[in-house]
């Protein structure tokens, strides 16, 4: 597996991170780690590696933007000192503009988006053993549907930042995608965004084969 | 005005009609008629038509396919002698056939749905001097997208059903399709079934406007 | 339709207004606009021009008089900067004098209640391209009722205010009149003050109506 | 005083007697007799005439009409065996009428509000060392007023049964009357039915007085 | 009657005060007087004499001192500007005495009790129309009993500092004593200190009976 | 010390045993046995005597006379078979005939409380190994005081109960009177009736020395 | 993998298994399936099977010794008609032998434990595709510790009703060794059974794993 | 008994202290103590040395190590001014080496925790009339388990610090290790740290008899 036996790994994002994690720091049991995807990971990880002693450590917000993200960079990442990251962000970055297309001061556009993750990672990237950038996504098959479209775009800008600076990509669209094959959207996720426990467990997974993780 | 004055107006339905209704009967004021569309159709009657004294009463029970309707018609119907009834069925007899595909025992197949719902019609209309059946929907633009097309041929059944009977058809899926041509779903609703304020006053508009209601 | 597309209507006042909407700004889903009249003047302007894209922020508090929007007009009207405003208060500045009669020091008298609108009015009408006053009201038909009396003296005061500022006057006084050739004080308000949906549609109505809303 | 040592003294009524106490008896301390008119009666008796020992019992119910105390007249009257009883109704028989017009089926007609309370009225009287009715009442001057006009006239009820079965009549409207020469009723009661603590007294007052109660 | 109209009475203590009132200020409707004495002060002041128009305050606080009033006559007293001021303190000087013997440092010995008390009255007597001191109270008819003979004590010295500066002094503890002549403590308060409902009233009538107050 | 290795030792009684146990039955961790005297029992006997292995049930029940224990003393004594059983019971049939004197249908007088006591030691005492019989109590050191005389008669009729029926009899009367040689009762509790943690400990340690136990 | 497309799979057990589902039947989302051990079964195999369409049903109850599970198994596991049933019981058969000794008449002693779930096996064995008999574990290292010796003893009476009814043993206490020789228990779990998400996770994979699903 | 009358007895230290005891200081009735170990050393104190008067102060805080208590000493234990102090603290010291080995920066090493210890007791025992310092402990009769063995190194220091201070020694784990010969650990305590009534009463004792106290 990637990563090496004594690292600490810190996860980053919106709610799909955050799933009532401890504040200010979600880390240790009694449920601080949050219920979704940084749990699974854990409990994966310390499940099959335990020799590993791998410290996860969640700081998801829910509802953030890349815009939140950059204003507590510095106490929620930098000062944790992770040897390993992973970010998943800009699902509010898009919402935003579809379900509240008016309040325009709440939107984050793709280049303030990118730019923004790029200055994040480009400052970053240098402390770290690894990053891992998830993509954004929609549980929606459609992929002309105009949110999934935008999102998609969205999801390029952080593999191309990927390929850039030299992280790991894990495309959770892709990995929806997969499931929607056989799955309708509302058997996953009522609202196409916060999945149940198979798409929290899908993202774990993916996020796990990324760092060669083995079962 | 269609509805005559000192009429009894009953609303049966699912969630989209209960809104936190009263129990067991959901009539009078301190939210007994819930939130959503029937105490928006009660508030509009009101305050145009005050000389009318039409009395509103809401049965909708969150949840409700049409076999559940079927269950308590008796007693949530019958027994309360409405001159005037309103029926939105069908939303979740379609959704649970998505968002549950596993629990086949849970779901309504179109034939099931039409002849329960034939046979309450066929019963009632006599007994009522006006019935509006309102057909389910989805927040969903794309005519393709499945669980839209099906939701289409439960409509299409009810549209067939006030024609047979004589019954007032509110096309609740056309007003949204009309609205989809501005907004985005997410906006409407988030699972795009449960719309906000918004899309419970398109629905009590577009019950009111059958009945000529004029503003 | 008089508010042009993309608007931002604002509308602030007492607990007539306010409903419990969200704090800071009452604005967006989730019951953010409160529960009454802003929210049914937002569903109804969604619901028949959802193409006009207008914007409805609820700055309504409870038991406000015109004093306390005097302290609050700088961040909770100018900063947002409306296009439209709608203002309703003095229900709370007549009450005091009446419910609580020996806390004088708690009462709006009308010279102040006029000076005190007046410079909000004067202030704020340049900036805007639609105002609209509403009347204060008491849901009482007997016009020498001696709290009727004073409310109808603040409502002439805003009468006033309306055409010397150019800004549209909505009589919801004269609304509750009509209501009341028909009904009991008690079946609209137990404490003839706070309506139930009837009454809240009503007011939604009035002011729909003033700026050429066609249903 | 007319109520004669070791006596026990029930009070039946609606809301205005009720006001929290226990159930299903209310009698002792703790709050057992509820914080309005019975608790004062209690307090005053108690602590001007301890050596009376005077059993006060609260036995009202929040929106009772006459109808519901013939329902439950064995168990929460007769089988107490009270020395002295006071009975306050009819408030909701008339309330019902003016803020639920709709609903006839809870209305209590005149009619049949009086010959229900003669009927408990008779049977009762023989069984006891003393009887008082109090009339219902509205906080309302204007004797035109339709609903203080036809509480007026069950209020004149009350009083011909008290004269016609040798019961003690208190005029709780007469002391609103009184009250209402100095107040507004919006100082009294929002609703003109639930008094503040001014009005509980004086019902307290009135009754005691009826019983020549020497302060 | 001695409390001329228009008069602001202010009632100072602790929990037999307090009752739960209001905070900061314990004045107006909803329960704002708190449950007990104030309340029922009130309460009768304003159902017998309501052409007076006097305010009642309650400024009281469970488990204070005459220290702890000390603490805040400025604000709680002084700039509310009674016109009436009343005071009943002393309970809790002397039960901590008995209950927590051992921690001294919260006691109020007597000496301190007397000049405390002396220092505020003093001061503020000038300012009022008028000035009712309460004695403090044990419930308990053994005049031996050591705590009752220290609070004796204690009331002998309210009952000096009256007479020296022109206030009307309220004997409680001689009310309870003509109670108890009837009544066994346990009947009035299982704790001797905290009345039920009889010596709750029993208090008021002796403030009101101490200034001239007529039933 | 007197109870057996395996025994199981069953305390019944009023408020003073229950302590908020478990039901149906008070026994096991988890605070199933009540937070005083039973509980620590308990917890002296097991910290101990750990080998002895004894079964401690908590069934008293709060507010209960003897009347109360006669009724439930199949389920809640017998069908638990004891090997010993302690009974504390009396102060509510004092209590009740000082707190609540009109009530007379509660209060159960010396005689029935004798005989009813009598009857259940008398039934029971051939089923067990050992019989504990605690005095009821007041926590007053003035025995000419009105309670505290009849308490000591109440406590009279058990030790005599004790001698004739070969049952253990505790003083807990007289371990009191030994605390208020020091402590003023309202350190002690503030009731009378119901101790601070010393006084639990107090009758918990009377019963055990009672029992031969050895700190 | 072993279990068939469109199979249904139900999990019964104890607290382990229990996690809060739903009641009363755990299936569907929502939480339904509870938050531990079968949440994360079905996540897994939704996630890297989507196409298997596998239904999960949660039956766990917290507490439940074999005795237990005996008296539900016609509603909670026939009536169900599963494809595959998952058993893990037996940690409370042990555990209340050892936390409440004394009480035995709640202890399952190992004859009775292995009679049970043979006769529950053998006849529910004939109806299924496939069972899984799980062992029930300690989270101790020491085998010669009295419980966890006690416990591998009941483990073993689980291995050997496997292996005679065509049932696949999953050995989770063979699991918690590995994991226990990087970890110290308490690490996992404080009370020594109920591990945290890791644990959890084990327990999910030796499940998955005995059924050839591959990650 | 060593504790002189009068005395003021402080003890600090964790949740084993603590139970819930009242902030900012753990003094009087109310559970103000607390619900264990420092409760019970009160009530026996003054249940059997009532002329003693003896203050007993409770100050544990839970999760503490002795660096939090480092941190609060100088208003925890050294303003309070008592005359004896007791000290039990480094089960959380052990305890996050176990049951958190990754989060390194909370642990507490041996070092820093008799040196930080030292500095405490070498301060304040001047001050002191007697200082008792209890062994943490571990609910585990295995020697060699790892947690135990670190517990008994630790619990030698302490040996060590009251030896070469002049402080009295309680050996807390050779209480528990005499219970354990009879009882399995989950019969004292789930989690082998936090112990039941059995397990709070054996520290109150072992305290006790260490000062010589006599039952």
């Amino acid at each position: 597996m990637k990563i090496a036996k004594n690292s600490k790994l810190v996860l980053i994002g919106d709610s799909i991170t955050d799933g009532g994690r401890a504040r200010p720091v979600g880390e240790g049991g009694g449920g601080a780690l949050g219920a979704i995807y940084p749990s699974k990971v854990h409990g994966l990880l310390g499940a099959v590696y335990p020799e590993y002693k791998i410290r996860v450590v969640n700081m998801g917000c829910g509802g953030n933007t890349v815009r939140d993200l950059q204003a507590r960079w510095q106490t929620d990442v930098l000062d944790l000192q992770p040897d390993w990251l992973g970010v998943m962000i800009g699902i509010n970055d898009v919402w935003r503009q579809f379900d509240r297309p008016l309040q325009r001061e709440i939107h984050v556009p793709l280049p303030e988006y990118r730019a923004t993750l790029e200055k994040l990672v480009q400052t970053t990237r240098p402390r770290l053993q690894g990053l891992v950038l998830l993509s954004p996504y929609l549980i929606e098959p459609n992929r002309r549907e105009p949110m999934r479209r935008m999102m998609d775009e969205y999801g390029a800008a952080v593999r191309e930042l990927a390929a850039k600076y030299d992280a790991i990509f894990v495309d959770v669209q892709a990995e929806f995608d997969r499931l929607l094959q056989h799955l309708h959207p509302m058997s996953i996720a009522w609202d196409r965004v916060h999945p149940d426990v198979v798409g929290e467990t899908l993202i774990a997974r993916a996020f796990l084969r990324a760092v060669d993780f083995e079962f």
